[in-house]
C-alpha cells in the first residue's frame, strides 16, 4: 500500500513524491527538519516541534510556508489518510528551487514543503525492551548542530561507523567529550544516581524530548546535572540513555564495548520512559 | 528557453527534472558532486573530475551509477542538446531513494544520478578584469572537506555572511588560519613573490583546477608554498586569487577591507589565468 505524501500543496501516492533536481534541499543541503511523533493518531509535543522549526528557520533567514494552524492540518490529514496510529511525521522546509548558486536565491523564491508519514512501533520495542549499544566516534559534524538542518551526511557516516564495531549507534566525541548520539541526545546515570547531559550549545541539538525529559526528572525529584562528560565517565557510568521524539528515553546497556551494571536498562531510564511515554500520551493533540 | 536535464536515464526539460523527496540527497545531504567547466563546447580536464568523483563515492562507499565512457556520453548529449559553448556542467551522485534512516538502505538501492548545464561566460567576465572581494567568516563546515559532498549549507552561510559585509565571496578562518573560499582554494602572493596556498588535508577541497595551477606555476618558475596561512599575512600580501573549476584562476584585490597592491589584479594571478585558460582550451576534449 502506498502512503500519501505532502509536496508543495498536494497529497500524492509516494512513488509520484518528487521535487525539482534545482530544489536547495537537493543540492546544498539547504533545509530543515522536524519528526513529530505520533501515538494513538495523535500528536506528541507538535507545539515544541513547531517552535523549534521556527528557530531553524530563523537561524537562517528561511522563510516559513506555512503556518502553524497550517502545518498542524496537514499533519492531522497525513494522518488520516494514512490511518497512522503510531509511528512519525517528518516535516522538511527548504529554501526551494532555483539555478545552482551558492548565493541565496531572491527573497521572493517560494520555500519548498515535504511531510510524509513513517509508521512503526514507537512504544513496545525490543530496543527499548533491551536496551542498544553504543559505540565511540569522532565527532565530524559542522559547527552549527543547534540548527536541525537536513546536513545530515555526518551524523550518517558516524552511525554507519558505529555499526561496523557491532553497536547499534555513535555517541559522538569532540575535544574528549561526549557531544550526543547521532539522532539523539545522550545522558548517563552516575554510580550516585545523577543524571548526567551535555548543556545546550551550538555543539549539540536542542531536543524537543531532552527538555521534556529534563522537566520530568526535576519534579520527579532526580538529581540531574547539565554538562560535557567524557568517554571514561560514560563507560564507568551506573545506567546511560538516548532521547528523541521517535525514541522517546531509550536505554543503552553498552559502551564502546563496556556492559553497564547487569547489562540490562537502568531503573531511571526505565522509570523516565514510562513517565514521558504516559504524559506524551496525555497532552497529544 | 527550458533547459534539458538528465535525470536517472532520462533527458527531460528542467521543468519535469525532479527526484523522489526520498532521495537521500534530499533527505541527508547523502551525495556528491563535480561540476566540470564547458569551453568551445568541450570539456575541461574531464578526466580529473572523474578521477575525483571515484574517490568521493569510494570515501562514502557509493555506488557509481554510470561508467567514465557512459558518464562522458551523458555530458556530450547535454552539451548538443543545449547547444551550450561556455558554462559548467553539473554531475550529482546520491545514495539513491529509501524511506528514511540514517542508516545507509540496502547495498542493492540504485544509485541517483543527476546531470544540468549551466550557460554562462567563464573567460570574459567582470569579476576576472576587476578581481573580486573577500571578507574573513569563521569556518563552520563539517571535518572532511577532501569529499565533495552536497553539505553545501555552511558554505552558502559563509558566502552570505560575507556578502553582509560587502564581499563577494567568504574567505574561511579556522584555528587562525585560512582554509579556503566557500567555493573554490585561496591563494596569496607574497610580498617577495612566493604563492601560497594551503597544503591537502581533510580541511579543504582537493581542487582540480588547484592541481592543475600549481603544476603550471611550477612549470613557469614561480615559487610555490604549499602550507596555511594566516589572515594577517593574506592582508599584507602583494596580490591574490582564488581557483575553482568554473572561475580558472580569479584575482582577489580586497582582503577584508584591506585593498591589496593598487587595487587591481595582480601580475601573477593575470598570468597564471592566461596560462591555464590556454592549456584548458588546448586540452578540452
Amino acid at each position: 500500500m502506498s502512503r500519501t505524501v505532502y509536496v508543495n500543496g498536494e497529497y500524492v501516492p509516494e512513488e509520484e513524491a518528487k521535487i525539482s533536481v534545482f530544489d536547495r534541499g537537493f543540492l546544498f543541503a539547504d533545509g530543515v527538519y522536524e519528526v513529530t511523533s505520533v501515538l494513538d493518531g495523535k500528536l506528541v509535543d507538535f507545539a515544541g516541534h513547531m517552535t523549534r522549526l521556527d528557530r531553524s528557520l530563523n537561524e537562517l533567514g528561511m522563510k516559513r510556508p506555512v503556518d502553524d494552524a497550517q502545518m498542524e492540518a496537514i499533519h492531522r490529514e497525513l494522518i488520516v489518510q494514512n490511518e497512522l496510529e503510531e509511528g512519525m511525521i517528518y516535516l522538511q522546509v527548504t529554501r526551494g528551487a532555483a539555478d545552482r548558486d551558492f548565493a541565496y536565491p531572491s527573497e521572493d523564491t517560494p520555500p519548498s514543503l515535504v511531510l510524509f508519514t513513517q509508521s512503526k512501533p514507537l512504544v513496545d520495542t525490543a530496543a527499548s525492551q533491551n536496551g542498544i549499544k553504543v559505540a565511540f566516534v569522532d565527532d565530524i559534524r559542522w559547527g552549527r548542530r543547534d540548527i536541525k538542518t537536513v546536513q545530515l551526511l555526518a551524523p550518517s557516516m558516524c552511525k554507519m561507523a558505529a555499526k561496523a564495531q557491532g553497536a547499534d549507534d555513535a555517541w559522538m566525541v569532540e575535544e574528549e567529550h561526549v557531544t550526543e548520539g547521532t539522532s539523539n541526545n545522550a545522558y548517563i546515570v552516575t554510580k550516585s544516581g545523577t543524571i548526567v547531559t551535555r548543556n545546550l550549545s551550538n555543539s549539540i541539538l536542542h531536543g524537543i524530548t531532552r527538555a521534556a525529559v529534563l522537566r520530568l526528572a526535576a519534579e520527579s525529584q532526580m538529581k540531574v546535572e547539565e554538562r560535557p562528560f567524557t568517554p571514561e565517565e560514560a563507560k564507568d557510568a551506573a545506567e546511560a540513555f538516548v532521547t528523541a521524539a521517535s525514541s522517546f528515553v531509550q536505554p543503552v546497556v553498552e559502551i564502546d564495548g563496556v556492559t553497564l551494571g547487569d547489562g540490562k536498562p537502568g531503573p531511571i531510564a526505565k522509570r523516565l520512559r514510562e513517565i514521558y511515554i504516559a504524559e506524551a500520551r496525555a497532552q497529544a493533540i
